[in-house]
């Protein structure tokens, strides 16, 4: 995937992240977004999908942080492509731009990924208004952190494309309920794709390969 | 507490933050700044201090949200003034920022206040780089979210003057230690003060209101 990135793009972000989100769709490279609140699992639910896909050299992982290169790290680990952000290097530290996504992938030879997935930095609040060049985006809601954070930062439900509630394996220990997240994610987007996972149990997780699955076949069926 | 706020100051976060801070001081009031991720539990553990201390009349909170007047409503039922600040209508949507801060101050009357609590948005990364008034500033972090976040948000912990490691009772289903997190702490700042809380048992709570009690009388000492 060769970008050809002017000038001109460098100025603007959402001209840099339509062009990155074009280029990426002319090579038939699906680009997820994915976002949460710091701690929420978005490098363990990766390291999942990796450990499922049929062929993982055919995956590979754009991830921000403001500090530490543990999650590219995760992420070789289990056998893809990952490329670090350090966003305490940049302007704005708590979240990912089009700039730096468009720079990681023309750091590296992407042309047989299936998949290229843009963690951004855990901040649930930032990252929703920044395009990046993803063609999806998911965010990721912990039941550990409440029922109500929905309501609280509305842009993660308004301006992603699949909500999953994820750690439900400790929904028993925190009262806060799959139904009870859904019902506040809905009284934002009533018709929003809501899956519930548990990367630790491996519950939920045949859902989520599907709906990449999907997301694949329609980008490369035009 | 008559703040008595200048154009001069409205146009410098950082002047005005200590303006407020100074007048602060001279009443007698401790502004103590909690930051942490969404859903550590800023508000539930300001509840539980609010049953605690000796008389809830003399504690006031400014809580930041994107949205919402939900936080403000659950501490006004547990018996104290609390006034919502909603980011949304802000500049900066993602952190509190010194200037309604000290609007908040200035629309309530606050001189038999022994602590004003400055919970600021969830937010992990952005709220350290603001000051808004507060005397000290506490940094939750619950072990749901893993133990490296220290190490990720590394400001988060610089900037701060207590790390609650908390949600302890949770410890045992997520395999993260309070030792672990506070390994973390102390590799960034070798004397943080750390205390290990579950604000749903109680643990460790006994502790956390000691340290409230010694900032007020250090304030009150001068």
């Amino acid at each position: 995937v060769k970008l050809d990135i002017t000038q001109d793009l460098l100025s603007d972000n959402d001209a840099l992240a339509e062009h990155t989100a074009k280029k990426l769709r002319d090579a038939g490279v699906v680009c997820v977004g994915l976002l949460s609140s710091p701690g929420s699992g978005k490098t363990t639910l990766l390291e999942r999908t990796i450990e499922r896909w049929p062929d993982a050299s055919r995956l590979a992982v754009i991830v921000g942080d403001v500090a530490t290169e543990a999650d590219a790290e995760r992420l070789r680990a289990a056998g893809v492509i990952a490329i670090q952000v350090n966003t305490e290097h940049h302007g704005a530290t708590c979240h990912l731009d089009a700039v730096p996504v468009a720079e990681a992938i023309e750091s590296r030879e992407l042309g047989s990924t299936d998949i290229l997935f843009v963690e951004n930095v855990g901040n649930l609040g930032c990252p929703g208004g920044y395009l990046l060049g993803e063609h999806c985006r998911v965010v990721l809601l912990s039941v550990t952190e409440g029922a109500d954070k929905p309501l609280k930062y509305p842009k993660a439900i308004l301006e992603t494309d699949l909500a999953l509630v994820t750690k439900t394996d400790l929904a028993p220990y925190v009262e806060v309920s799959v139904e009870g997240l859904t019902v506040n994610i809905r009284r934002l987007k009533p018709k929003a794709d809501v899956l519930a996972i548990s990367p630790k149990t491996g519950d939920g997780l045949e859902a989520w390969l599907a709906w990449l699955r999907a997301r694949l076949d329609a980008l490369r069926a035009g």
